[in-house]
């Protein structure tokens, strides 16, 4: 595949950045809105953190397997387009040849500059391909180490990111005032986390803060109401 | 871009299908994980419910806007980088011209060739940047409806999921009988999906099947056997 080191690096780590993402986003929003919604509603800490640390513990597991089956299915998909591709250009070869030249009438070349290129590219079963896979239908071979590395970065990230609202509940008696440090701190650490997140995916980084805090507090709040609604 | 409406409904199906698998899964797993967990520690199904309920607005929301936002970010992401080879194409000419020619030299063409293509796709500067965002960098332009389409995608599924383990602890009075029934219901529904899942994405549907029934296991086995050991 004709891509540079540095471009290789840049998919690396964005993968990277963005199963933290996941696993964090989730991990600081749903345990948090969970004890939240059940502080308006039960009258012991050690529910809300039964019940919290339950959820971090299914979600973590849930998301981190989920992650390695998504990243195990695109795999399997690639390789099975692949397959597909790999038989056209032996079953239907002139097809294939007119699919590489449409790929080039798209950047406006002429006939007369397609020839040769088509010529080069159908040259070699590999390469061709190589061509289809990636420049006819978008798909990048996906690393064979990712899934494994996708569910321990998702569901690690999800077990820090949901002890930050549980800690108060663990650490006080008095469920208001836990519930009331909890929001807080939380609502701190979401801003980081959507600042930070803002700054390495190259948006504003203060619209990455108030996004993730705004997504928090509207789940929370759905999550309170919800639970005060039934229990009356 | 150069793509046939083929490959358009292709990419359309399967994020559409992605999104559903995403919501889905976890809806399905998680609140059937933490009302499995509560039941082993608390004595009225209302809690369970109301824990459960209050998850699945948490979850559906949580992971609907982050959806939702991680598409905003792969658009914005996207465009950002289409400026900047816009910039390069203006400023360093030469360069990207041999960026243009190092992709055909990955094709085992010769120079001879290349020079005619280079010369072609550089006299544009919209199919240059084109050419540069697809070929050297791997980008697909993303879809501007994606974002919102996504993110009721998840959501919607995610309480879809989430209401199938919560059914029986709000039809049921007894917490035992009613963990017994979501238990039985779940593994079912979980089964089912996968097996779905198995056939849409073009893996064998019975492996499908039985890994989202192990996924929803393990989650909720951790998440009982955890609330257990807290609460005792």
């Amino acid at each position: 595949m004709p891509t540079t080191p540095h471009v290789e690096k840049h998919f690396e780590a964005s993968e990277t950045v963005r199963d933290v993402v996941i696993g964090m986003a989730d991990g600081l929003t749903v345990p948090f809105a969970l004890a939240a919604g059940l502080s308006g509603t039960v009258s012991q800490t050690e529910i809300v953190v039964i019940a919290g640390l339950a959820e971090i513990a299914a979600g973590s597991i849930a998301m981190g397997l989920g992650g390695y089956l998504a990243a195990r299915t695109d795999r399997d998909h690639y390789l099975s387009e692949r397959q597909r591709e790999m038989r056209e250009t032996v079953e239907l070869p002139g097809k294939e040849r007119e699919e590489v030249a449409d790929v080039f009438r798209g950047f406006g070349m002429s006939e007369v500059d397609i020839a040769p290129v088509v010529e080069a590219i159908a040259s070699d079963q590999k390469r061709w391909v190589d061509f289809m896979m990636r420049f006819e239908l978008g798909f990048e071979e996906p690393d064979p180490r990712r899934a494994r590395h996708s569910a321990a970065t998702i569901a690690g990230s999800y077990v820090l990111g949901g002890l930050v609202p549980l800690a108060p509940y663990v650490l006080m008696r008095e469920l208001y005032s836990a519930l009331t440090v909890s929001v807080a701190v939380t609502l701190v650490a979401l801003f980081l986390f959507g600042y930070v997140k803002g700054r390495l995916t190259g948006i504003a980084a203060w619209r990455g803060g108030l996004q993730t805090v705004a997504i928090g507090g509207l789940a929370s709040a759905a999550a309170f109401g919800l639970a005060r609604w039934i229990s009356h």
